[in-house]
């Protein structure tokens, strides 16, 4: 009765709200069409020409990335991260099926909510985007100059990795933070759920990520409360050293939370001195604890990935580091924290709060140092809300979530219910202008917006709810897109565009930073495949017990051999495709009838391998899956697979009908 | 020797051809740009406001079907079809594995390469939008008024359905062609690959289509020579009992086919007369012969997918079946065979000629009437080229594709190898004008183009080289669409967006044939899967034997139940989650921590299972993956999985901490 009756309210309350706020936007769609009439040719990027920005956009429940044109809108690429891409056999390969390894074994999904790209001296340096699974927690570094994923790390004690992947400064580290506490992973993990309070814990990892190869290693872990960290943002300047983290359920409920941890009027944002801990790591404060956790690394001499287990991790507990972590006051269920440029405010948005409060970095450090408490939070100090407090935006909208800059002393920030952008002035706090969102926007993305040195002229909306935007397809939508001028006073829509998955969160980066290093092929004579076939005349076809080896060369417009015979039932065989091609934008695919496998695309240059285990005797072609050429429909060819025991030997060819045994015997 | 000079020649040609064609493009770049200043305004859709055509994409080796809004160029959805989807957990979820069941067991990729949209009287119906699988034949079946894959059936006695699928007029039939002879699957398979002319056969398959549930049956296969069928298109109007059937590798060379399959000067269109061959069919003239295939339906009933294996198929041989089938001599390896949209003009595009041949329907018929022939192609009647011919299109271009029509009495073809696209005229052959691509186009595309009744005004190039056209992404490169005004005497380039995976060929169809039938959400009421919970109230776990099964709702911004205890290592759990909403575009995901799965994305009142083997003990967080209100971030839960041996009874609640048995007895 209880529960049903909640529901029911719960659901008539959201659908009022989400009613109203497609109302109030639909009673303002005329004037936005009318505002417009100038976008077109300001989102318009003539045929060769190139967009301004990169945007570099989470792919939500695809667990990818992708990456889209500003102002165009376009996209260029899915990413493949966290989840199988058969388009291009990524986690169906063998040299990328250990990049989904976790300590659960092969996850072929995951929900990659934010990016975070690299930084040096709070600056975009254009090197990697960073990603997060929430649902098996790891974290992925992409290669900007490749656009593959290079890394990915899995994160131990942790569940609902949600306030990841955020950065400091100079990329020194990638922090990881629980939304979902649970018991940790060393301790008795089989307790009843509701001794949440005394069993659950929260942990926030940062994640050391090498200078020079990018290359990340869990340096050390916050032990925390059993509260859910939502999301996170480091200091700047002054604040440098510094990491600020959303926290809400600060009642530690563990079941009906949309009505038990939004029972609080205040949760918190937490502040944690980064710099202090690694000091506290460093000189043996933490303890090493027992995890298992896997670390998965693409290695593009042989285009190969391994994973390896890794079974300790060091643990930091704030009552062994004192001056390391607070809690400041936040109403009420805060999602963003967000740093201004200048590093000096903080700014929180309490999604269920009608206030934004603004935090001053420099009165942080006064109540710190007068030791201004409003008692603690299981140990951790809590400072006074109106002691670290600059001032609150008042009734800016409803459902604050997600704060951006543009580096000329305005803040940005998303609304969820009441479906709006609303412009404000850091200092003065003074609303300067409300623009409304089709439909529910979440995060926001201004180009450079999170960094110290904002690139302005556009902001982009990541909107929750499309309805009746584009061309209806069903019941499953697009999610929607909305991009906006925000050069002058007032903010401008230009444009909607649909997105893939679900985006959250993005960045943008000027073209200018990422397009020169682009990678265009991988040089053949550095390929360190072990199975590569670097000429048509290193092609070959080996059996080792029941596998068969076939090293191939893929050229326009053959494969080398095309002809194999000697393939018997019970073997497997592995199909290593060597792209021979040294252009760019000419990658040869592969695919084997009847394979429970997907395809490769190999890149020029690259080695790719696909394991087939035949399912019957019989002719199985293989042919070439990317038009290559004018030949392309003749890249083609048969592989013969006899019986277990047939006498048939191994035989492999190409342009020629003479038994194969002879050319085999040639080479 | 022989094999690598060969390579080193033909890669070199390609090469000089590919440089050329950038070369001559590079230099009408300027022009181009300058002719598209008012393109801004004709591509550019407000926000709001809906494009004018869908244009239905096929994903090539993505093995999905993506939508366009024309004439914005923007992408509303990727429609899971032969491939699974991470994203929505299309292939992973329990209600549609058995969509990817084949007879070689699970596939879960394939090559994806063309769209045919359903016709009535050869006037698109808005109905169905059919695709092919290259690579593990099979046919699907997308609705038009949910997106969604409803049917696939695979196809005996085949390789490489590349010649498919093209339907009549009226829907009766789909076809399908084998690009890769093989042995037929009731003989003798494992044979040597050099004895291909003997043993290797190709076959053309007649599939019927329901006219109510579009529900699709194998009704005959034609037994045919060892030849590679490309592409294939029905005739309309006099013609409309007839099929047309493109052929290439007349040589039937089974190795380094861009050699040995290029060597005669003509290869062939093959005609169909397929209401014959259906009387033949029917009277019995058919063979039944032993195969085996599956045959995939989703019913939108329970929204479960079933897969059938079906052992038989007629075949028909035309030694047995006079006057079904004949070869007409087309030059030089010919890609495309176009019907014009009275049927009285069949084109030919053969990818390795300097003319396009243009046959008359009329011509066809006296030539078989006065058995005008020139002899036979493996007992197959071969017309005389003079006698069916109604002319040649003289020099229109380099290595000639695909052609299409404006209903105005012009031809439209896309020329590979010198990237351009030349209209001209029908009845005249004269060329009227022509204009260059970016780069190397392959099919084209004019809504209804295909049909009896085009719809003009647009024509789409889908370009194989993307090289400069975008800000770079690494060696890897989306593929390149081109949208050009076709409403004025000159052919005008209007906007280049890129498209997902490898889209070969497409269809576009008026919004308003499809956007009044969108089905928007599933009636809960009319749910009948049998794990659906409707209500919170229904909502329960019971375990059987080591299965557990979870009758979940989701709603608004919880999961009934969020708490579940006495799930045991060894279990395997069944979270079948039913979706109550009823509104639309209010999606909800789900998702368990270290599932070796996909999410599933449940639409509103649709029930999805997600199937979980727990790997280890402790508490597991669930929870919902889609932004679905201002309460999604509570939308959570937790699993406990405690010992095999443990005594934790089988407990389920939302909204207590009480004892989660003391509900359980309550219900």
């Amino acid at each position: 009765m209880k529960l049903s009756s909640t529901n029911l309210l719960l659901t008539a309350a959201s659908a009022a709200v989400l009613a109203g706020g497609l109302q109030s936007c639909k009673s303002k769609a005329g004037g936005v069409s009318a505002a417009s009439n100038d976008a077109a040719a300001k989102v318009y990027v003539a045929p060769g020409k190139h967009d301004e920005f990169y945007n570099i956009v989470s792919g939500g429940f695809n667990g990818q990335m992708s990456v889209y044109g500003i102002p165009s809108g376009r996209m260029f690429r899915i990413v493949p991260v966290f989840s199988q891409h058969p388009e291009n056999g990524w986690g169906f390969s063998e040299e990328t099926k250990p990049m989904l390894n976790t300590s659960h074994g092969f996850v072929p999904w995951d929900d990659l909510h934010h990016i975070a790209l690299s930084t040096t001296k709070g600056e975009h340096d254009g090197r990697w985007a960073f990603g997060n699974a929430n649902n098996t927690p790891r974290i992925a570094r992409v290669s900007l100059s490749t656009f593959k994923t290079e890394e990915i790390i899995e994160i131990p004690n942790s569940a609902g990795n949600h306030s990841s992947p955020f950065i400091t400064e100079n990329t020194e580290y990638v922090v990881a933070g629980t939304r979902f506490s649970v018991p940790l992973d060393n301790g008795n993990t089989d307790v009843p759920i509701n001794t949440y309070k005394d069993n659950f814990k929260g942990t926030v990892s940062f994640i050391g990520v090498d200078k020079t190869t990018g290359r990340m290693n869990i340096d050390f872990q916050l032990l925390l409360p059993g509260i859910n960290f939502d999301l996170a943002r480091a200091g700047k300047g002054a604040s440098k050293d510094w990491f600020f983290f959303s926290c809400y359920n600060s009642e530690k409920a563990n079941t009906l939370l949309e009505v038990n941890a939004s029972a609080k009027d205040k949760d918190f944002i937490m502040a944690v001195n980064w710099k202090k801990a690694q000091a506290y790591a460093r000189s043996g404060k933490g303890k090493k604890a027992a995890v298992k956790y896997a670390h998965n690394v693409l290695d593009e001499k042989n285009h190969t990935a391994t994973s390896t287990i890794i079974n300790e991790v060091l643990t930091l507990d704030p009552k062994d580091c004192p001056d390391m972590v607070y809690m400041m006051p936040c109403p009420k269920s805060p999602h963003g924290t967000d740093t201004d440029p200048s590093g000096e405010y903080i700014i929180g948005s309490g999604k269920l709060a009608a206030t934004i409060p603004v935090f001053s970095f420099a009165k942080i450090q006064q109540a710190i140092a007068s030791k201004n408490y409003d008692g603690n939070y299981d140990g951790i100090p809590v400072l006074k809300y109106d002691a670290v407090l600059h001032g609150e935006v008042q009734k800016p909208g409803l459902g604050p979530l997600h704060t951006e800059f543009d580096g000329k002393g305005n803040a940005y920030t998303s609304f969820f219910v009441s479906s709006e952008i609303v412009k404000w002035d850091i200092k003065s706090l003074k609303v300067l202008d409300r623009v409304p969102t089709y439909y529910s926007i979440g995060h926001l993305s201004i180009p450079g917006g999170p960094t110290a040195k904002p690139h302005g002229k556009y902001m982009i909306a990541y909107n929750k709810i499309t309805k009746d935007r584009y061309l209806p397809t069903g019941p499953e939508l697009t999610q929607s897109a909305q991009l906006f001028d925000i050069s002058g006073d007032k903010m401008k829509l230009l444009l909607d565009f649909p997105t893939v998955g679900e985006p959250h969160y993005a960045e943008a980066i000027p073209a200018a930073l990422v397009e020169k290093n682009s990678k265009k092929i991988y040089k053949i004579e550095e390929n360190q495949h072990p199975y590569a076939a670097k000429g048509d005349n290193m092609a070959k076809v080996e059996r080792k017990g029941n596998e068969v080896h076939v090293m191939m060369t893929a050229v326009r417009s053959h494969f080398t051999p095309d002809n194999i015979e000697g393939v018997k039932l019970g073997d497997v065989v592995y199909f290593h495709v060597t792209n021979v091609e040294q252009d760019w934008d000419v990658p040869h695919g592969f695919a084997v009838k009847g394979a429970n496998n997907a395809e490769i695309l190999i890149m020029p240059g690259e080695t790719q391998t696909l394991k087939w285990t035949p399912d019957r005797t019989g002719i199985f072609p293989i042919y070439c899956t990317d038009f290559c050429s004018a030949l392309h429909q003749e890249m083609q060819g048969y592989v013969r697979v006899s019986p277990a025991n047939s006498n048939v030997a191994l035989h492999f060819s190409t342009g020629t009908n003479k038994p194969a045994a002879d050319v085999a015997a040639k080479k």
